[in-house]
């Protein structure tokens, strides 16, 4: 097969964030091309949108159950291969088991579901047809993530005893979702995020990220979530303790009440033997901290940096990779494991490395479990 | 009263690390001068250390009460007017009440005193006499501290809603106290450090920094402490979730295994309009972000600045200052109202800017608490 | 015009570094495909690269004289619209002179020739055809230049004074161009990179990053250049003092042999009233400093950014856009300025906002001012 | 010799800004005791100031000449043993040769006279009289200086090739020396500044910087002086190219119209294996930067620093030491050589590690160059 993968699209439409960002991703590679999609509950908007991304009108379609219906119809040569869904959290389930009864592969936004019971349902059907589908919790895109990964599992810091992993963000300080923007009006709308407001958008993303890099698993939490901006429905600020099943601990902090910050994810991990340190906000660097010697300031791009950061990294050193690059890794592993399926060989373990079901099962576990414990003030731990 | 105030001292020998910080602190302003001491409880050790000091033998002492009782009888020309406490948390009570008694005001390192009760008996017995303690919480003694604290006075940020106060070191990552560290030795001893390791030592300045800069008050916490290195005695690693006065809601975390940090105390404070940040590695930096324009860097020295950081300022802008100056701070504080005193005056409002016997209080119901929740799997909240 | 704009290529094949940069540029936002090439003096590698760009053989070329007369021909539905330059500097000038020759617009990499007499020959073909050429210094490309650019044209520092930018790298620190490093072998040759080795490279994108923000134009330098590496035929470090139209006074380094250093390109630009810094390695912030008030850290996403810059970002705030997102905009305001042509339109201002010919010449009178300069020990001053 | 170093000052009165930083970088150690001084002009000022440093009337001078007559005719016991001289750049000399012809050791501020004959003739005067001079070149005081002096001298970077070093100030971006800025005032005016302004306060900084940490010597330089305030008297602005005496090449930058700098003293040198960088701004970083690995971030305070720096250092790791700490070096080093020099012992390798007569004389070197230089646009080398 050589060719471009093609890709169709739930959601994104000219008027979204999270939509324009999935283009970029999947299409700076080289490897993929945009076929078709549905790219908004308003067929209008949704046909707007198709042309702007030149697209014939025959693949510009009024709903995703229309789209998997005629392009499943089209020949070998012409259909789309995968469908990219990026609606919001409410509008994930629907149409990813769609496409996957109807024989497509599915990269979906997070958190994966609604509910923990949809996630498992997917994760059954993909069991069943053997399709692939990727999660896209961006910041384990980074290629200074992959390094921390590498590292700690190389056993540099020994083991690891203590994780700290923040999200402090601070758009939703005032109540954005009575202004208008349509982000805030969704994710702080229990209908359309689920039962978690902060903790599902951004709790996710760091908790993904501390079991991502770290290789552990959470065991159980102690958690408060907390509601500051009067009249908001969902939680927008919370802690958790986290207990991990080595016995490490954690402390998990997320926030959109932390006006004037941006998106300051940080994750640093430490061991027995030193630390680490990444923040998103200068993605490029990873700092590595030793008891007996200089910290070091380990940087994307250079000579010595593991496999599998040369193979998630694009330019040389002191050319930095930004969040787009991260999003893109994604794109670009799911796409070496789906044509290298398609062509019927055996993917290689690095390509392998890009969120999947799995993930998405461990986010839905992390809200319904920080959910349980950030509202009840006498049980402190809630297992996982 | 034209001379200098003349300091007596209890511990500090030239074996001890606080000692040494102590004298530089509070001789760097020509306020003070260091006439008696004793240094050490070994009488040879507290001997040759006096003489380093420049001290005459006949004001060299081999006990503390051979100091109080010889001081007291020499003439009002000649003898001490306070008294240092740099000993280890299980000797501060005794020679504090012992100075106060003897009519000696007092400086004491932190944690004010070995339990609760202990502290608030020196706090009747100030009441009782009039005289003056400091307590030597150094961090808030930094300019961009006081410049912090004095904005969140007139309320730039809005209400406070959330505080993160973060304390990392590393040093005792391993068992330190086995291999001759007198530092770590009775740090990590119940019987001399008391009931808390390292949030005795370190959580205590972060609670204290929180409550110093807000202005808020725990109310009550829920906590996890931990002792990640086999065969230690106290904790070494800790965090809280703490509840404010206000309803702002807090993270506390104090952690001495964090293996590569050396003493990375961080501030952050949040507001409706506003956060604030600190790092007392960059200790003349104070970020301010705001919802709606650019952070600011605000630095010590610079016109701008706040009067009362001013007061606590030596240098121009980009002179940098650091630990040994936010320590002199509370000593020329403490010096200032004490020369007050003595002459008759009233202090400045600036003046009685250093810690006290009240700080000392909340410390000592912070490390209850802390310890009280830390290990108790079934309580959520303890109340302060 | 509902299409994508067509690209060729001359160079860029799968071994060489530049070439991916471009294609990553050109291809991220959707509005640019790859259509056809001739990737490499080798037409075996021509044809396997093309081949991995999902070319169809018909398209790939074994020489660019073969492409640009072939492409001419093809129906106007088919044919590329421009082609990207991505050669080493001798070999800039043929295949550009030829591309407008045949009718075709032109992106090329920096240095825009050989020599200076060879870049008036592309102006003025370029003014005889109504073509456009599109010069990718990529630096310039970033949102915070531009945002640092508008706030001097609004005259926020008030006049310039000062400019200060340095280039410093260290891959040349030792003979890299004997070790079959490519990059290395050809950049250090003068009969491939022409008469400035560091100056050419990495010192033309400084004097160009200086004037495209101030505005402002040299009018004669002071220059030393030095060659470290024994053996080596071209300058591996130089500084020159430069002085500007408007009596602003300037410091220019750029060095290659600054052991450990990536590409730590540096700007800052004082006027009476303030000063801006801006670092590629953290390349979405701006700092303002100011006289009388705090610096303000200025970040690429926020509200608060001109409208030239916004025009020129992806992303929100904190999420960092990169080395590839600068060069995009290069592509994209290029795609813009073209499409608008093509379509019979004006371009908008904001659009015409990429370096073209003129910058190009800029660029070719500084490498011959600065090396007249920098091996004269005499001469102090020479004129631009 | 039992006893604290005893100092007298000429100048530092209650309205200086140099004086003060000198009475607590020399009092902070226990090792010096103000005991007498001249600290004005103007007598009265002299007085309060004395006062107010709880001096005792009689050692309270109204002349420098009085004070040298009068404590030269004290018994031993009491008299001073060196004198500290802190007024503007054209009364160094006088007091310096008087206190010197009367026996007492001398500290001055830089640059150590008005001409460079001055300074030469204070050599012949030390040699013959043996006495110890020390010159309060501040930056080289600082801990990390001292290791980068240590690790360059013990060839960790290997020959020494490029060497920048910048020294950005802001406050004189406008007529300071018009508004009863004192500082502003004398230092802006030839008749008591001398024939530089910025490079005379603070380019000579920069320079000895430069070779202290090198250990290497200027052999010529081109420069560029500039007046950018209208009516300014002395050079607030230059550039200068510098070539050494290996061969390294070299950027001096000192200017004081960087509106919104501080103080920001930077060095980088860059030699065959790696460079180093090192901010005053954030003293307490060295920075080691390496070809093939990671950049160190060597932090004063750790074990692993070298002997050199622990000597010069008094808090551990994360205790930020500063400005003050700096300059008490200086005074603690001179405090150590002279006690050993008055107890006829030989003074140790580190104790003798201040700057000194052939310092200052390197200091007026530099400042005739760079004046004949700066204004000459057609000499491009003077030698030094």
């Amino acid at each position: 097969m050589n060719r471009k993968l093609r890709m169709g699209m739930v959601g994104g439409g000219s008027d979204a964030f999270i939509g324009a960002i999935h283009r970029l991703a999947a299409l700076m590679d080289n490897q993929i091309e945009l076929v078709c999609g549905c790219f908004s509950i308003d067929p209008a908007i949704s046909h707007s949108s198709g042309l702007s991304y030149y697209l014939p009108e025959s693949r510009i379609y009024n709903t995703y159950r229309e789209m998997f219906e005629k392009e499943v119809l089209l020949p070998e040569g012409d259909r789309m291969d995968f469908v990219t869904i990026v609606t919001p959290n409410f509008a994930h389930f629907d149409p990813a088991m769609m496409a996957l009864e109807k024989g497509f592969h599915v990269v979906v936004d997070k958190p994966i579901t609604f509910t923990l019971d949809e996630a498992l349902k997917l994760k059954a059907k993909l069991a069943e047809t053997g399709l692939i589908l990727a999660l896209t919790h961006t910041y384990s895109g980074y290629p200074a993530i992959k390094e921390a990964k590498a590292r700690i599992r190389r056993r540099d810091l020994g083991e690891i005893r203590k994780i700290f992993v923040e999200y402090p963000q601070g758009w939703l300080s005032t109540k954005q979702e009575d202004t208008g923007n349509a982000q805030a009006s969704w994710r702080t709308d229990p209908k359309r995020s689920g039962k978690a407001g902060c903790m599902g958008d951004i709790g996710t993303h760091a908790h993904h990220l501390a079991e991502y890099v770290t290789g552990l698993r959470t065991v159980e939490l102690c958690a408060e979530l907390n509601v500051f901006v009067p009249g908001r429905l969902l939680d927008d600020d919370g802690a958790a303790l986290l207990r991990f099943d080595n016995g490490a601990r954690g402390v998990l902090v997320a926030t959109q009440i932390a006006a004037g910050e941006e998106n300051a994810l940080k994750l640093r991990v430490y061991g027995e033997n030193g630390g680490l340190e990444w923040c998103q906000h200068e993605p490029n660097t990873l700092l590595m901290k030793w008891s007996d010697r200089p910290t070091e300031i380990v940087r994307v791009g250079n000579g010595y940096m593991s496999a599998i950061t040369k193979h998630n990294t694009r330019t040389p050193g002191g050319h930095p990779e930004g969040y787009l690059e991260a999003f893109a890794n994604i794109y670009r592993n799911f796409s070496l494991t789906l044509r290298a399926k398609m062509n019927g060989q055996t993917p290689k373990p690095e390509w392998l490395d890009f969120p999947n079901v799995e993930d998405g099962i461990r986010g839905m576990m992390f809200i319904d479990a920080v959910v349980k414990a950030g509202y009840d003030d006498t049980t402190k731990w809630v297992k996982f």
